[in-house]
């Protein structure tokens, strides 16, 4: 058995992952409301089916006589990555029971009815047994896996392999004290934003997000833009990356900021190596999930980074504002580039994640990394949750809870059994400002090209840097090689406070 | 291991071969054009798993248990006709060798390619090598599987089990004997059809299209209608059947057809016991293709019933011709309903199977049928196969095939690998009309309903003898339980002769 039998087996889990995830996308843009029980049926056997594919004793010979193949290359060779990222996860669901995964899946199905009802009819007492039955299962999992500071810890690898509820409170406490003062010169200032709720046409508003996406390098020949209420980015390898967004008739911010962060996940997968194809370097194996981006904050920093850094700029608005004028010269006909620019920046804390902006949204990451840690370390318990979660939006940002369907029953992850997702946001977050602090000093004329609307100097060093590499280099790595430095929050504390806190 | 033991594998290869279809679904109707590579990986290695899941040691050792479990039970009982199904195909597969599929498969590929190119080129020796390794492949997948009479009858059982290529001659002398009067007789009338190939906008077309499917019955909770070159239909459990057609700018007649023939398939699908949801007789383990229907020409036999005998038919255009009207005044202002109905029923031998009437459609598929037998069993070889086409065009429509275009390039199925499966074109037309003429004698009033447009009795008769059963009972069981004979032409030659020879 040699490398070439490892890679035909990695490449068949890579197809099932990839059929999974058609699937999902099929079901969130397409299926019709009839297809939902078979087709949560068919993604369980889909991933089943890659869990098998990956531990089965034809894997794990092969793994052994392409171990052997690779020992003589260098350590960060991509065929020496791709075999350790192989072993990795051979281990890792080896020591998974089947079983537990199975009644994961189950408890995952009712939880997920449960709290669309228990959000529906803001009773989170009809989501308790379920969150209770998640988190021991998380934590089972968790131990199953294995841990030595923190259980969180183990559900943390799962999306930032490498990550700790350790550093994460280092982390989170630097940005609490940065964020703080600039939150407070934020608040002075009440910018016009009353045009971005009038009438904007759907048709309009897709035209919109279709030119940006295309501004921005997203390649419609291996993608399309689709509708959804949840909009996101997948893809099944990267000859075909779809994203989606969704349209608002009373507001234009979410489709194009929408379609702007979602490009920004489909740039990194669109690009990157064509070798990587089908390999371990663009398959997530840990998580069984079809992804070429090397951690959920990794691609996070790519979303935001066009998001926010390219796409909340002064720049480019000056430059592209008069397109969306004329798409819509009803709704912006009194309002300037710069007015306009000013409102997409304005920062007010509010209870939903989803609609906070740049200076605020970090405050709501932290307060569910905290609770997360504290319930799966038995600390705390589900019904402590509400009054935590008022307490702690009370205490950071000013704000009294006013039901839990504004606070704890807003999110979806939870009933998704996605515990230790969240962190992946802030990191994110600071990892885009890091990297878009290197790529202007590092890119001769940066600025300048951006100001002209070429992105493709901007593309040129986020495809070297981080893009291509696919899995081949963790988070960390990525970061020390581009910027110098590890994950660190000063870039983007520098960041916001020039945004929000001056001028 | 028990009955639920079987079950249970059988459910996770339906899924496989569900996600299958929708990945299938996707690349005719969604995927960009760069996602066509990785595509095809991921179909065929589903195929493969699916296969590899039906013939695991695991699955053989349910299956033995489950034959001592319903070995009491009546023959015909759900529960034994599906350990049956599971059996032979179990068999089946085993026979075939992997390497043999694999080599198919990568042959289709390259096959596929070829004749895109040869009839876009019209240059059948381009594609000539390829069909030659396609057919032999063909012949040593017949070997492979076991036949008795002739090595076409194994291919014919993936698409029609039971049938065999002498009980289609004796079928085809009878249907050529009887088509030729009734052709002549046709030829001598030329309706006016003008008004078929005027200006029809896309959107207009779309809602008849969708309107019609639904006054059928078609369910869309548990579907969806959407644009592809060649239409289809699929499904994917009960639940989610989709639809397709296509809208030609200058021609109404192919989208309103085209609907209500995938409607007639659609309707067969979606009303299959619910109990069958997952199970072998919801499964085509020998094709492996997630249809619930028993047999290709049994399904054609559904499509054809309501695309001809009831959306042919005089009382339905009587009835809905002014819908059609209303959307296009300009385009059918000049036209009623009487003439509408003479116009989409015109007879008039053409170069093209796909737009072939009624009464010459059988001659293509006769054609096709003796030509692939006789290439199956050596008796001609490839480089012949223009000149036989020519001949049998001259003889049998008094059609000149000016180029391969028009003659033995126009098909995707050789290149597909799909040798054995035109006969069902024609066998469902046969069925169509013993099924129709049965519920016609059986459903008293069934004529003045479909004159109100209550399509209801209908589907129920359809639903109680046909839909419901799955894969249940084969095509001449359900002949026989509806009708009390085997297949037979005479209902419709009778069918046919009434509708172009008289009047």
């Amino acid at each position: 058995m040699s490398l070439a039998d490892l890679n035909a087996r990695i490449a068949a889990v890579n197809d099932v992952l990839c059929a999974s995830s058609v699937l999902v996308w099929d079901s969130r843009t397409m299926m019709p409301a009839g297809g939902a029980a078979s087709r949560s049926h068919q993604i369980a056997t889909l991933t089943g089916l890659a869990r098998d594919l990956l531990i089965a004793d034809d894997t794990r010979r092969a793994l052994d006589g392409a171990e052997r193949a690779v020992a003589g290359l260098p350590e960060d060779h991509p065929d020496r990555r791709s075999v350790a990222a192989v072993r990795e996860a051979v281990a890792f669901h080896s020591r998974i029971p089947a079983a537990l995964v199975a009644r994961r899946a189950a408890v995952r199905g009712l939880a997920n009815a449960a709290w669309v009802q228990a959000r529906a009819t803001n009773d989170f007492a009809l989501f308790t047994p379920h969150l209770e039955a998640t988190l021991a299962l998380a934590r089972e999992f968790a131990d199953a896996a294995g841990w030595q500071d923190h259980p969180y810890d183990a559900l943390l690898q799962l999306y930032e392999p490498g990550e700790s509820i350790t550093s994460l409170r280092r982390l989170f406490a630097r940005l609490r004290d940065g964020l703080a003062p600039i939150l407070q010169a934020a608040r002075a200032r009440t910018p016009r934003t009353d045009f971005l709720h009038r009438g904007f046409a759907e048709e309009g508003q897709r035209a919109v997000a279709r030119s940006f996406a295309q501004r921005l390098g997203y390649d419609f020949a291996r993608g399309r833009l689709d509708t959804t209420v949840h909009p996101f980015e997948v893809s099944f390898t990267r000859e075909d990356v779809r994203i989606t967004t969704r349209y608002r008739p009373d507001a234009l911010a979410p489709a194009l900021f929408g379609a702007m962060h979602e490009t920004g996940h489909a740039l990194y997968e669109q690009n990157i190596d064509p070798a990587y194809t089908r390999t371990a370097l663009a398959t997530d194996l840990m998580g069984l999930y079809a992804v070429g981006g090397t951690s959920f904050g990794v691609h996070e920093s790519q979303s935001r980074l066009w998001e926010n850094h390219v796409g909340r700029s002064r720049s480019f608005w000056r430059l592209h504002f008069a397109e969306v004028r004329n798409v819509f010269p009803d709704a912006l006909g009194d309002v300037d580039a710069s007015t306009f620019h000013a409102a997409v920046n304005a920062a007010s804390p509010g209870l939903i994640r989803t609609e906070a902006d740049e200076l605020t949204y970090d405050f709501h990451i932290m307060l569910r990394v905290e609770l997360e840690a504290s319930l799966i370390a038995g600390d705390i318990a589900v019904a402590d949750i509400p009054g935590a979660w008022a307490a702690a939006m009370r205490e950071q940002l000013g704000l009294e809870v006013p039901d839990d369907r504004s606070g704890c029953l807003q999110d979806i992850h939870w009933s998704s059994g996605m515990i230790g997702s969240f962190c992946s946001y802030t990191i994110g977050n600071v990892m885009a400002a890091q990297l878009f602090a290197a790529a202007r000093g590092q890119v001769a004329g940066l600025d300048d090209a951006l100001a002209r609307g070429d992105y493709a100097p901007l593309r040129d060093w986020l495809r070297a840097q981080v893009w291509q590499h696919g899995r081949r280099f963790g988070r960390d790595e990525i970061l020390r090689r581009a910027t110098g430095s590890g994950l660190s929050p000063e870039p983007y504390l520098g960041y916001l406070s020039a945004k929000f806190a001056s001028g």
